[in-house]
Protein backbone atom coordinates (compact mmCIF):
# COMPACT_ATOMS: atom_id res chain seq x y z
CA UNK A 1 0.00 0.00 0.00
CA UNK A 2 1.55 3.09 -0.74
CA UNK A 3 1.47 6.49 1.90
CA UNK A 4 0.84 9.67 0.79
CA UNK A 5 2.86 11.89 3.01
CA UNK A 6 1.38 15.52 4.01
CA UNK A 7 3.68 18.13 4.18
CA UNK A 8 3.26 20.19 7.75
CA UNK A 9 6.29 22.13 7.83
CA UNK A 10 4.50 25.19 6.63
CA UNK A 11 1.90 25.45 9.08
CA UNK A 12 3.03 23.00 12.72
CA UNK A 13 6.43 22.93 11.57
CA UNK A 14 6.98 26.60 10.95
CA UNK A 15 4.36 27.84 13.92
CA UNK A 16 6.79 26.29 16.61
CA UNK A 17 9.55 27.75 14.89
CA UNK A 18 10.70 31.41 16.78
CA UNK A 19 12.05 32.54 13.39
CA UNK A 20 9.32 34.62 11.32
CA UNK A 21 9.82 33.64 7.73
CA UNK A 22 8.33 35.92 4.80
CA UNK A 23 5.41 34.83 2.97
CA UNK A 24 7.84 34.34 0.07
CA UNK A 25 10.18 31.96 2.26
CA UNK A 26 7.10 30.06 3.08
CA UNK A 27 5.91 29.57 -0.59
CA UNK A 28 9.29 28.70 -1.93
CA UNK A 29 9.23 26.16 1.02
CA UNK A 30 5.88 25.22 -0.75
CA UNK A 31 7.02 24.99 -4.04
CA UNK A 32 9.92 22.95 -3.40
CA UNK A 33 8.14 20.56 -1.46
CA UNK A 34 5.71 19.71 -4.96
CA UNK A 35 8.72 20.11 -7.06
CA UNK A 36 10.05 16.72 -4.50
CA UNK A 37 6.56 15.17 -5.47
CA UNK A 38 4.43 16.32 -2.49
CA UNK A 39 1.02 16.24 -2.90
CA UNK A 40 -0.72 17.54 0.25
CA UNK A 41 0.34 20.17 2.32
CA UNK A 42 -1.08 21.76 5.59
CA UNK A 43 -0.32 25.53 4.09
CA UNK A 44 -0.63 27.65 6.83
CA UNK A 45 -3.55 28.31 9.31
CA UNK A 46 -6.70 31.15 9.61
CA UNK A 47 -6.36 31.73 13.13
CA UNK A 48 -5.64 34.75 14.78
CA UNK A 49 -2.63 36.97 14.08
CA UNK A 50 -2.39 38.39 17.52
CA UNK A 51 -2.18 34.86 18.74
CA UNK A 52 -0.22 33.56 16.48
CA UNK A 53 2.06 35.89 14.84
CA UNK A 54 3.72 33.08 12.15
CA UNK A 55 0.17 32.98 10.48
CA UNK A 56 -0.81 36.45 10.34
CA UNK A 57 0.28 36.07 6.34
CA UNK A 58 -2.49 33.04 5.70
CA UNK A 59 -4.05 34.97 2.60
CA UNK A 60 -0.67 35.93 0.88
CA UNK A 61 0.52 32.64 1.21
CA UNK A 62 -2.15 30.79 -0.28
CA UNK A 63 -2.56 33.36 -2.87
CA UNK A 64 1.14 32.39 -4.21
CA UNK A 65 1.11 28.60 -4.19
CA UNK A 66 1.63 26.82 -6.97
CA UNK A 67 -1.43 25.40 -8.69
CA UNK A 68 -1.98 22.97 -11.55
CA UNK A 69 0.19 20.16 -9.82
CA UNK A 70 -2.81 18.34 -8.52
CA UNK A 71 -1.43 19.53 -4.80
CA UNK A 72 -4.27 19.30 -2.32
CA UNK A 73 -3.81 22.67 0.06
CA UNK A 74 -5.01 22.27 3.86
CA UNK A 75 -6.29 25.60 5.77
CA UNK A 76 -6.31 24.95 9.32
CA UNK A 77 -9.40 26.61 11.27
CA UNK A 78 -10.45 26.76 14.63
CA UNK A 79 -14.32 28.57 14.28
CA UNK A 80 -16.20 29.88 11.23
CA UNK A 81 -14.61 33.15 11.15
CA UNK A 82 -11.15 31.01 10.63
CA UNK A 83 -13.71 28.80 7.58
CA UNK A 84 -14.84 31.67 5.83
CA UNK A 85 -10.86 32.97 5.74
CA UNK A 86 -10.33 29.25 4.57
CA UNK A 87 -12.85 29.10 1.84
CA UNK A 88 -12.14 32.40 0.31
CA UNK A 89 -8.08 32.47 0.16
CA UNK A 90 -8.99 29.24 -1.90
CA UNK A 91 -7.94 26.10 0.10
CA UNK A 92 -9.34 22.36 -0.90
CA UNK A 93 -8.86 21.13 2.37
CA UNK A 94 -9.93 22.69 6.25
CA UNK A 95 -8.41 21.21 9.03
CA UNK A 96 -10.13 21.79 12.39
CA UNK A 97 -8.34 20.07 15.84
CA UNK A 98 -10.29 19.13 18.86
CA UNK A 99 -8.15 18.37 21.66
CA UNK A 100 -8.49 15.27 23.53
CA UNK A 101 -8.78 16.95 27.33
CA UNK A 102 -10.55 19.60 28.47
CA UNK A 103 -7.52 21.11 30.22
CA UNK A 104 -5.40 21.04 27.28
CA UNK A 105 -8.66 22.14 25.22
CA UNK A 106 -9.76 25.22 27.55
CA UNK A 107 -5.77 26.33 27.81
CA UNK A 108 -5.40 25.99 24.15
CA UNK A 109 -8.74 26.81 22.37
CA UNK A 110 -10.63 28.27 25.32
CA UNK A 111 -13.42 25.71 25.10
CA UNK A 112 -14.68 22.38 26.69
CA UNK A 113 -13.89 19.48 24.19
CA UNK A 114 -18.07 19.48 24.18
CA UNK A 115 -17.47 22.92 22.53
CA UNK A 116 -14.68 22.07 20.34
CA UNK A 117 -16.72 19.42 18.64
CA UNK A 118 -19.87 21.58 17.92
CA UNK A 119 -17.02 24.03 16.66
CA UNK A 120 -15.68 21.75 14.52
CA UNK A 121 -19.42 20.04 13.26
CA UNK A 122 -20.10 23.94 12.13
CA UNK A 123 -17.00 23.86 9.91
CA UNK A 124 -17.61 20.64 8.31
CA UNK A 125 -21.29 21.68 7.60
CA UNK A 126 -20.01 24.71 6.14
CA UNK A 127 -17.21 22.85 4.12
CA UNK A 128 -19.30 20.03 3.20
CA UNK A 129 -21.56 23.32 1.66
CA UNK A 130 -18.62 25.33 0.12
CA UNK A 131 -17.45 22.32 -1.79
CA UNK A 132 -14.25 21.95 0.45
CA UNK A 133 -13.12 18.81 2.25
CA UNK A 134 -13.26 19.02 6.17
CA UNK A 135 -10.89 16.49 8.30
CA UNK A 136 -10.70 16.88 12.38
CA UNK A 137 -7.54 16.28 14.31
CA UNK A 138 -7.72 14.62 17.63
CA UNK A 139 -4.76 16.19 19.04
CA UNK A 140 -2.75 15.03 22.63
CA UNK A 141 -4.58 11.44 21.50
CA UNK A 142 -1.27 9.69 23.30
CA UNK A 143 -1.10 11.75 26.25
CA UNK A 144 -2.15 15.40 27.06
CA UNK A 145 0.85 17.34 29.23
CA UNK A 146 -1.80 18.89 31.61
CA UNK A 147 -4.02 15.46 32.49
CA UNK A 148 -1.08 12.74 31.43
CA UNK A 149 -2.55 9.40 30.40
CA UNK A 150 -5.36 9.35 28.10
CA UNK A 151 -7.41 6.57 27.73
CA UNK A 152 -8.10 4.72 24.43
CA UNK A 153 -12.09 4.88 24.92
CA UNK A 154 -11.81 8.98 25.57
CA UNK A 155 -10.42 8.73 21.67
CA UNK A 156 -12.95 6.37 20.27
CA UNK A 157 -15.79 8.71 21.72
CA UNK A 158 -14.29 12.36 20.76
CA UNK A 159 -13.84 10.26 17.53
CA UNK A 160 -17.13 8.51 17.43
CA UNK A 161 -19.10 12.02 17.91
CA UNK A 162 -16.24 13.62 14.94
CA UNK A 163 -17.75 11.08 12.40
CA UNK A 164 -21.42 12.36 12.56
CA UNK A 165 -20.54 15.87 10.90
CA UNK A 166 -18.59 13.80 8.14
CA UNK A 167 -15.22 13.85 8.17
CA UNK A 168 -13.02 13.19 4.77
CA UNK A 169 -10.34 12.01 7.36
CA UNK A 170 -9.76 11.90 10.95
CA UNK A 171 -6.28 12.20 12.04
CA UNK A 172 -4.60 11.51 15.26
CA UNK A 173 -1.86 13.34 16.58
CA UNK A 174 0.90 13.18 19.57
CA UNK A 175 1.08 16.15 20.12
CA UNK A 176 3.53 16.11 22.34
CA UNK A 177 5.84 12.94 21.19
CA UNK A 178 4.92 10.70 23.58
CA UNK A 179 3.39 8.02 22.22
CA UNK A 180 4.87 4.72 21.21
CA UNK A 181 3.91 2.16 18.82
CA UNK A 182 1.83 -0.27 21.04
CA UNK A 183 -0.61 3.35 21.43
CA UNK A 184 -1.02 3.66 17.54
CA UNK A 185 -1.93 0.18 17.12
CA UNK A 186 -4.49 0.72 19.75
CA UNK A 187 -5.89 4.04 18.81
CA UNK A 188 -5.95 3.56 15.15
CA UNK A 189 -7.76 0.35 16.22
CA UNK A 190 -10.57 2.61 18.15
CA UNK A 191 -10.92 5.27 15.79
CA UNK A 192 -11.38 2.47 12.68
CA UNK A 193 -14.36 0.87 15.07
CA UNK A 194 -16.15 4.27 14.81
CA UNK A 195 -15.00 5.75 12.19
CA UNK A 196 -17.25 3.96 9.13
CA UNK A 197 -14.81 3.75 6.64
CA UNK A 198 -13.26 7.51 6.57
CA UNK A 199 -9.73 7.61 6.07
CA UNK A 200 -7.04 7.80 8.81
CA UNK A 201 -4.25 10.43 8.76
CA UNK A 202 -1.33 10.03 11.62
CA UNK A 203 0.52 12.90 13.32
CA UNK A 204 3.32 12.18 14.78
CA UNK A 205 6.36 14.54 17.04
CA UNK A 206 9.65 13.09 17.27
CA UNK A 207 10.07 14.75 20.81
CA UNK A 208 10.80 11.44 22.62
CA UNK A 209 12.45 9.85 19.85
CA UNK A 210 9.45 7.00 19.45
CA UNK A 211 7.80 9.26 16.06
CA UNK A 212 9.47 7.06 13.44
CA UNK A 213 8.79 3.69 15.34
CA UNK A 214 4.99 5.03 15.39
CA UNK A 215 5.29 6.01 12.08
CA UNK A 216 6.13 2.47 10.60
CA UNK A 217 2.98 1.22 13.19
CA UNK A 218 0.72 3.84 11.56
CA UNK A 219 2.05 2.30 7.92
CA UNK A 220 1.25 -1.42 9.80
CA UNK A 221 -2.06 -0.24 11.12
CA UNK A 222 -3.30 0.45 7.75
CA UNK A 223 -3.56 4.50 7.96
CA UNK A 224 -3.12 5.55 4.36
CA UNK A 225 -1.28 9.36 5.18
CA UNK A 226 1.43 10.66 7.45
CA UNK A 227 1.90 14.09 8.83
CA UNK A 228 5.86 15.23 8.94
CA UNK A 229 7.78 18.44 7.86
CA UNK A 230 10.84 19.64 6.02
CA UNK A 231 13.91 19.04 8.31
CA UNK A 232 11.82 18.41 10.82
CA UNK A 233 10.98 21.57 12.25
CA UNK A 234 8.69 22.40 14.48
CA UNK A 235 10.71 21.83 17.93
CA UNK A 236 10.26 23.39 21.13
CA UNK A 237 12.20 26.49 21.33
CA UNK A 238 13.63 25.30 24.89
CA UNK A 239 15.39 22.32 23.00
CA UNK A 240 16.75 23.33 19.68
CA UNK A 241 17.62 20.40 17.08
CA UNK A 242 15.94 18.19 19.50
CA UNK A 243 12.13 17.75 19.29
CA UNK A 244 9.36 18.70 15.86
CA UNK A 245 7.44 17.05 13.66
CA UNK A 246 8.96 13.83 12.32
CA UNK A 247 11.20 14.79 9.11
CA UNK A 248 9.96 14.28 5.70
CA UNK A 249 13.24 13.16 4.43
CA UNK A 250 13.60 10.81 7.06
CA UNK A 251 10.72 9.10 6.37
CA UNK A 252 11.05 9.51 2.63
CA UNK A 253 14.16 6.97 3.63
CA UNK A 254 12.38 4.62 5.87
CA UNK A 255 9.29 3.99 3.89
CA UNK A 256 11.83 3.91 0.40
CA UNK A 257 13.84 1.71 2.49
CA UNK A 258 10.69 -0.50 3.52
CA UNK A 259 9.53 -0.79 -0.27
CA UNK A 260 6.49 1.82 0.86
CA UNK A 261 5.68 3.87 -2.22
CA UNK A 262 5.17 7.58 -1.45
CA UNK A 263 6.16 9.47 -4.58
CA UNK A 264 8.21 11.76 -3.03
CA UNK A 265 12.14 12.00 -4.35
CA UNK A 266 14.34 11.54 -1.64
CA UNK A 267 17.23 13.88 -2.56
CA UNK A 268 15.24 16.46 -3.91
CA UNK A 269 13.38 16.50 0.17
CA UNK A 270 16.52 16.18 2.10
CA UNK A 271 17.57 19.45 0.48
CA UNK A 272 14.63 20.88 1.39
CA UNK A 273 15.55 20.13 4.36
CA UNK A 274 18.77 21.84 4.37
CA UNK A 275 17.34 24.77 2.70
CA UNK A 276 14.58 25.08 5.83
CA UNK A 277 17.41 24.89 8.25
CA UNK A 278 19.30 27.75 6.89
CA UNK A 279 16.08 30.39 6.35
CA UNK A 280 15.42 29.48 10.11
CA UNK A 281 18.99 29.66 11.11
CA UNK A 282 18.72 26.03 12.70
CA UNK A 283 20.34 22.60 12.41
CA UNK A 284 17.32 21.05 11.60
CA UNK A 285 16.55 17.62 13.28
CA UNK A 286 16.34 15.81 10.54
CA UNK A 287 19.36 13.45 10.01
CA UNK A 288 19.18 12.34 6.19
CA UNK A 289 20.56 15.69 4.98
CA UNK A 290 23.87 15.06 7.14
CA UNK A 291 24.20 11.04 7.09
CA UNK A 292 23.48 10.82 3.38
CA UNK A 293 21.74 8.35 1.80
CA UNK A 294 21.58 4.36 1.71
CA UNK A 295 25.40 3.67 0.26
CA UNK A 296 25.54 2.76 -3.42
CA UNK B 1 9.06 -11.07 27.09
CA UNK B 2 11.19 -8.92 28.92
CA UNK B 3 14.55 -7.28 27.10
CA UNK B 4 18.11 -7.39 28.12
CA UNK B 5 19.80 -4.06 27.77
CA UNK B 6 23.59 -4.42 26.76
CA UNK B 7 24.98 -0.56 27.84
CA UNK B 8 27.69 -0.46 25.24
CA UNK B 9 28.05 3.35 25.95
CA UNK B 10 31.93 2.76 27.50
CA UNK B 11 32.79 0.55 24.60
CA UNK B 12 31.19 1.44 21.41
CA UNK B 13 29.82 4.66 22.67
CA UNK B 14 33.18 6.54 23.65
CA UNK B 15 35.88 4.57 20.92
CA UNK B 16 33.33 7.32 18.19
CA UNK B 17 33.91 10.27 20.45
CA UNK B 18 37.01 12.40 20.04
CA UNK B 19 37.45 13.76 23.50
CA UNK B 20 39.36 11.11 25.27
CA UNK B 21 37.89 10.27 28.91
CA UNK B 22 40.13 8.95 31.81
CA UNK B 23 39.57 5.54 33.25
CA UNK B 24 38.00 6.74 36.35
CA UNK B 25 35.06 8.42 34.04
CA UNK B 26 34.76 5.66 32.29
CA UNK B 27 34.16 3.87 35.52
CA UNK B 28 31.56 5.94 37.04
CA UNK B 29 30.22 5.61 33.99
CA UNK B 30 29.87 1.92 34.48
CA UNK B 31 29.02 2.07 37.79
CA UNK B 32 26.15 4.65 37.09
CA UNK B 33 24.95 1.82 34.40
CA UNK B 34 24.85 -0.57 37.40
CA UNK B 35 22.98 1.61 39.48
CA UNK B 36 20.42 2.25 36.69
CA UNK B 37 20.03 -1.69 36.57
CA UNK B 38 21.83 -2.49 33.14
CA UNK B 39 22.71 -5.84 34.21
CA UNK B 40 24.87 -6.25 30.37
CA UNK B 41 27.68 -4.23 30.10
CA UNK B 42 30.25 -3.81 26.64
CA UNK B 43 33.20 -2.25 29.13
CA UNK B 44 35.85 -2.24 26.94
CA UNK B 45 38.00 -3.41 23.88
CA UNK B 46 41.04 -5.17 23.60
CA UNK B 47 42.68 -4.05 20.54
CA UNK B 48 45.85 -2.10 19.91
CA UNK B 49 46.02 0.94 21.43
CA UNK B 50 47.64 2.98 18.55
CA UNK B 51 44.62 2.03 17.00
CA UNK B 52 41.76 2.55 18.99
CA UNK B 53 43.41 5.77 21.90
CA UNK B 54 40.03 5.99 23.79
CA UNK B 55 40.55 1.80 24.54
CA UNK B 56 44.04 1.68 25.83
CA UNK B 57 42.96 1.64 29.40
CA UNK B 58 41.15 -1.51 29.48
CA UNK B 59 42.89 -3.31 31.82
CA UNK B 60 42.53 -0.23 34.19
CA UNK B 61 38.52 -0.37 33.50
CA UNK B 62 38.28 -3.84 34.14
CA UNK B 63 40.23 -3.71 37.06
CA UNK B 64 37.48 -0.89 39.00
CA UNK B 65 34.38 -1.98 37.49
CA UNK B 66 31.64 -2.75 40.22
CA UNK B 67 31.43 -6.82 41.28
CA UNK B 68 29.34 -8.43 42.66
CA UNK B 69 25.55 -6.94 40.94
CA UNK B 70 25.55 -9.73 39.01
CA UNK B 71 27.04 -7.77 35.62
CA UNK B 72 28.00 -9.68 33.15
CA UNK B 73 31.12 -7.42 31.24
CA UNK B 74 32.08 -8.12 28.04
CA UNK B 75 35.50 -7.03 26.52
CA UNK B 76 35.49 -6.70 22.48
CA UNK B 77 38.60 -8.96 21.18
CA UNK B 78 39.77 -9.50 17.53
CA UNK B 79 42.58 -11.83 18.22
CA UNK B 80 44.13 -14.57 19.97
CA UNK B 81 45.86 -11.96 21.58
CA UNK B 82 43.60 -9.82 22.44
CA UNK B 83 41.09 -12.54 24.23
CA UNK B 84 44.47 -13.13 26.36
CA UNK B 85 44.75 -9.38 27.72
CA UNK B 86 40.46 -9.94 28.08
CA UNK B 87 40.77 -13.47 29.96
CA UNK B 88 43.78 -11.98 32.27
CA UNK B 89 41.37 -8.63 33.01
CA UNK B 90 38.43 -10.71 34.15
CA UNK B 91 35.97 -10.62 31.66
CA UNK B 92 32.55 -11.99 31.80
CA UNK B 93 32.16 -12.25 27.99
CA UNK B 94 34.05 -11.88 24.70
CA UNK B 95 32.37 -10.78 21.66
CA UNK B 96 34.32 -10.59 18.23
CA UNK B 97 32.89 -8.67 15.28
CA UNK B 98 32.88 -9.97 11.71
CA UNK B 99 32.28 -7.82 9.16
CA UNK B 100 29.37 -8.58 6.40
CA UNK B 101 31.79 -7.55 3.73
CA UNK B 102 35.38 -8.07 2.43
CA UNK B 103 35.85 -4.66 1.74
CA UNK B 104 34.91 -3.44 4.65
CA UNK B 105 36.70 -6.42 6.87
CA UNK B 106 40.05 -5.98 4.93
CA UNK B 107 39.67 -1.87 5.70
CA UNK B 108 38.89 -2.26 9.22
CA UNK B 109 40.67 -5.70 10.56
CA UNK B 110 42.90 -5.99 7.63
CA UNK B 111 41.80 -9.73 6.28
CA UNK B 112 38.91 -11.46 4.59
CA UNK B 113 35.16 -12.33 6.28
CA UNK B 114 36.71 -16.19 5.16
CA UNK B 115 39.78 -15.05 7.32
CA UNK B 116 38.08 -13.18 10.13
CA UNK B 117 35.67 -16.22 10.94
CA UNK B 118 38.59 -18.49 11.64
CA UNK B 119 40.38 -15.83 13.98
CA UNK B 120 36.46 -16.17 15.68
CA UNK B 121 36.59 -19.70 15.61
CA UNK B 122 39.94 -19.38 17.51
CA UNK B 123 38.56 -17.13 19.92
CA UNK B 124 35.79 -18.71 20.45
CA UNK B 125 38.06 -22.00 21.49
CA UNK B 126 40.04 -20.31 23.86
CA UNK B 127 36.89 -18.72 25.52
CA UNK B 128 34.73 -21.90 25.70
CA UNK B 129 38.56 -23.19 27.48
CA UNK B 130 38.75 -20.74 29.90
CA UNK B 131 34.85 -20.62 30.81
CA UNK B 132 34.22 -17.42 29.52
CA UNK B 133 31.15 -16.66 26.94
CA UNK B 134 31.82 -15.61 23.51
CA UNK B 135 29.58 -14.13 21.53
CA UNK B 136 29.86 -12.90 17.71
CA UNK B 137 28.49 -9.86 16.25
CA UNK B 138 28.06 -9.20 12.60
CA UNK B 139 28.85 -5.82 11.61
CA UNK B 140 27.44 -3.67 8.61
CA UNK B 141 24.62 -6.36 8.26
CA UNK B 142 22.16 -4.12 7.39
CA UNK B 143 24.28 -2.25 4.50
CA UNK B 144 28.11 -1.39 3.66
CA UNK B 145 29.45 1.94 3.37
CA UNK B 146 31.72 0.33 0.49
CA UNK B 147 29.60 -2.31 -0.98
CA UNK B 148 25.93 -0.73 -0.40
CA UNK B 149 23.55 -3.46 -0.06
CA UNK B 150 24.23 -6.72 1.98
CA UNK B 151 21.92 -9.93 0.73
CA UNK B 152 20.31 -11.43 3.53
CA UNK B 153 21.69 -14.76 2.20
CA UNK B 154 25.25 -13.28 2.77
CA UNK B 155 24.46 -12.72 6.55
CA UNK B 156 23.11 -16.17 6.87
CA UNK B 157 25.78 -18.04 5.16
CA UNK B 158 28.16 -15.93 7.59
CA UNK B 159 25.67 -16.74 10.41
CA UNK B 160 25.69 -20.63 9.64
CA UNK B 161 29.86 -20.91 10.13
CA UNK B 162 29.99 -18.42 12.70
CA UNK B 163 27.74 -21.06 14.94
CA UNK B 164 30.11 -24.05 14.18
CA UNK B 165 32.42 -22.33 16.85
CA UNK B 166 29.54 -22.61 19.59
CA UNK B 167 28.85 -18.74 20.09
CA UNK B 168 26.81 -17.67 23.45
CA UNK B 169 24.93 -15.52 21.17
CA UNK B 170 24.86 -13.82 17.59
CA UNK B 171 24.50 -10.83 17.34
CA UNK B 172 23.30 -8.43 14.45
CA UNK B 173 24.76 -4.69 13.95
CA UNK B 174 23.82 -2.47 11.54
CA UNK B 175 26.45 -0.40 12.21
CA UNK B 176 26.71 2.57 9.72
CA UNK B 177 22.73 2.90 10.91
CA UNK B 178 21.03 2.37 7.64
CA UNK B 179 18.68 -0.31 8.39
CA UNK B 180 14.96 -0.16 8.47
CA UNK B 181 12.45 -2.74 10.40
CA UNK B 182 11.40 -4.81 7.63
CA UNK B 183 15.23 -5.83 7.20
CA UNK B 184 15.77 -6.38 10.75
CA UNK B 185 12.31 -8.72 10.61
CA UNK B 186 14.66 -10.69 7.11
CA UNK B 187 18.06 -11.17 8.81
CA UNK B 188 16.12 -12.09 12.14
CA UNK B 189 14.68 -14.65 10.17
CA UNK B 190 17.66 -15.65 8.20
CA UNK B 191 20.31 -15.71 11.03
CA UNK B 192 17.65 -17.26 13.80
CA UNK B 193 16.88 -20.36 10.78
CA UNK B 194 20.94 -21.78 11.15
CA UNK B 195 21.65 -20.66 14.52
CA UNK B 196 20.25 -23.43 15.90
CA UNK B 197 18.43 -22.11 19.09
CA UNK B 198 21.82 -19.15 19.95
CA UNK B 199 20.06 -16.28 21.11
CA UNK B 200 20.02 -13.60 18.87
CA UNK B 201 20.95 -9.28 20.37
CA UNK B 202 21.03 -6.49 17.77
CA UNK B 203 23.06 -3.33 17.94
CA UNK B 204 21.60 -0.44 16.13
CA UNK B 205 22.56 3.25 15.31
CA UNK B 206 20.06 5.99 14.68
CA UNK B 207 21.93 7.65 11.97
CA UNK B 208 19.09 8.26 9.27
CA UNK B 209 16.59 8.60 12.43
CA UNK B 210 15.41 4.38 12.04
CA UNK B 211 17.16 3.32 14.92
CA UNK B 212 14.06 3.36 17.06
CA UNK B 213 12.36 1.76 14.49
CA UNK B 214 14.65 -1.20 14.04
CA UNK B 215 14.62 -2.08 17.72
CA UNK B 216 11.00 -2.55 17.88
CA UNK B 217 10.85 -4.39 14.99
CA UNK B 218 13.61 -6.34 16.45
CA UNK B 219 11.71 -6.92 20.15
CA UNK B 220 8.86 -8.25 17.44
CA UNK B 221 10.80 -10.51 16.25
CA UNK B 222 11.53 -12.55 19.62
CA UNK B 223 15.14 -10.54 19.86
CA UNK B 224 16.29 -11.08 23.49
CA UNK B 225 18.72 -8.16 23.86
CA UNK B 226 19.65 -5.19 22.87
CA UNK B 227 22.21 -2.86 22.91
CA UNK B 228 22.07 1.03 23.58
CA UNK B 229 24.58 3.33 25.04
CA UNK B 230 23.83 5.96 27.43
CA UNK B 231 23.10 9.53 25.96
CA UNK B 232 22.97 8.02 22.55
CA UNK B 233 26.93 8.50 22.20
CA UNK B 234 28.87 7.43 19.64
CA UNK B 235 28.33 9.69 16.96
CA UNK B 236 30.54 10.35 14.28
CA UNK B 237 32.42 13.25 14.97
CA UNK B 238 31.45 15.35 11.38
CA UNK B 239 27.80 15.20 12.87
CA UNK B 240 27.79 16.27 16.28
CA UNK B 241 24.41 15.25 18.18
CA UNK B 242 23.43 13.35 15.34
CA UNK B 243 24.13 9.96 14.90
CA UNK B 244 25.27 7.74 17.49
CA UNK B 245 24.17 4.58 19.08
CA UNK B 246 20.51 4.37 20.11
CA UNK B 247 20.27 5.67 23.09
CA UNK B 248 19.44 3.53 26.46
CA UNK B 249 17.65 6.17 28.16
CA UNK B 250 15.42 6.68 24.86
CA UNK B 251 14.88 3.04 24.67
CA UNK B 252 14.31 2.54 27.80
CA UNK B 253 11.22 4.99 27.74
CA UNK B 254 9.93 3.11 24.77
CA UNK B 255 9.92 -0.06 25.83
CA UNK B 256 8.50 1.19 29.15
CA UNK B 257 5.48 2.48 27.40
CA UNK B 258 5.04 -0.21 25.61
CA UNK B 259 5.19 -2.23 28.81
CA UNK B 260 7.98 -4.50 27.61
CA UNK B 261 10.50 -4.78 31.20
CA UNK B 262 13.92 -4.02 30.98
CA UNK B 263 14.31 -3.67 34.98
CA UNK B 264 16.87 0.04 33.83
CA UNK B 265 15.41 2.62 35.44
CA UNK B 266 14.65 5.24 33.71
CA UNK B 267 15.37 8.52 35.70
CA UNK B 268 18.55 6.86 36.44
CA UNK B 269 19.47 6.32 33.20
CA UNK B 270 17.99 9.34 31.63
CA UNK B 271 20.50 11.45 34.43
CA UNK B 272 23.57 8.83 33.10
CA UNK B 273 23.06 10.63 29.61
CA UNK B 274 23.00 13.98 30.64
CA UNK B 275 26.63 12.94 32.90
CA UNK B 276 28.03 11.77 30.33
CA UNK B 277 27.09 14.65 27.42
CA UNK B 278 28.65 16.87 30.43
CA UNK B 279 32.04 14.57 30.20
CA UNK B 280 32.14 14.57 26.67
CA UNK B 281 31.33 18.16 26.01
CA UNK B 282 28.60 17.24 23.83
CA UNK B 283 24.71 17.78 22.99
CA UNK B 284 24.11 13.97 23.19
CA UNK B 285 21.33 12.91 20.67
CA UNK B 286 19.44 11.23 23.35
CA UNK B 287 15.95 13.64 23.69
CA UNK B 288 14.71 11.95 26.98
CA UNK B 289 16.88 13.99 29.18
CA UNK B 290 15.97 17.30 27.47
CA UNK B 291 11.83 15.85 26.84
CA UNK B 292 11.39 14.30 30.00
CA UNK B 293 9.05 11.76 30.79
CA UNK B 294 5.93 10.83 30.19
CA UNK B 295 3.90 13.94 32.04
CA UNK B 296 2.06 12.83 35.28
Amino acid sequence: MPITICEVGPRDGLQNEKTLLSAEAKVELITRSVAAGVRRIEATAFVHPGRVPQMADAERVMAAVPRGEGVSYIGLVLNARGFERAARAGVDEVNMVVLATDTFSERNQGMTVDASLRAWSEIADRAHAAGIRPSVTISAAFGCPFEGEVAAERIRAIARRAVDAGPAEIALADTIGVGVPTQVAELVAAVRDVAGGVPLRCHFHNTRNTGYANAVAAVGAGVQTLDSSAGGIGGCPFAPAATGNIATEDLVYLLDRMGVATGVDLAATAATGRWIGEQLKVAVPALLGRAGPFPT
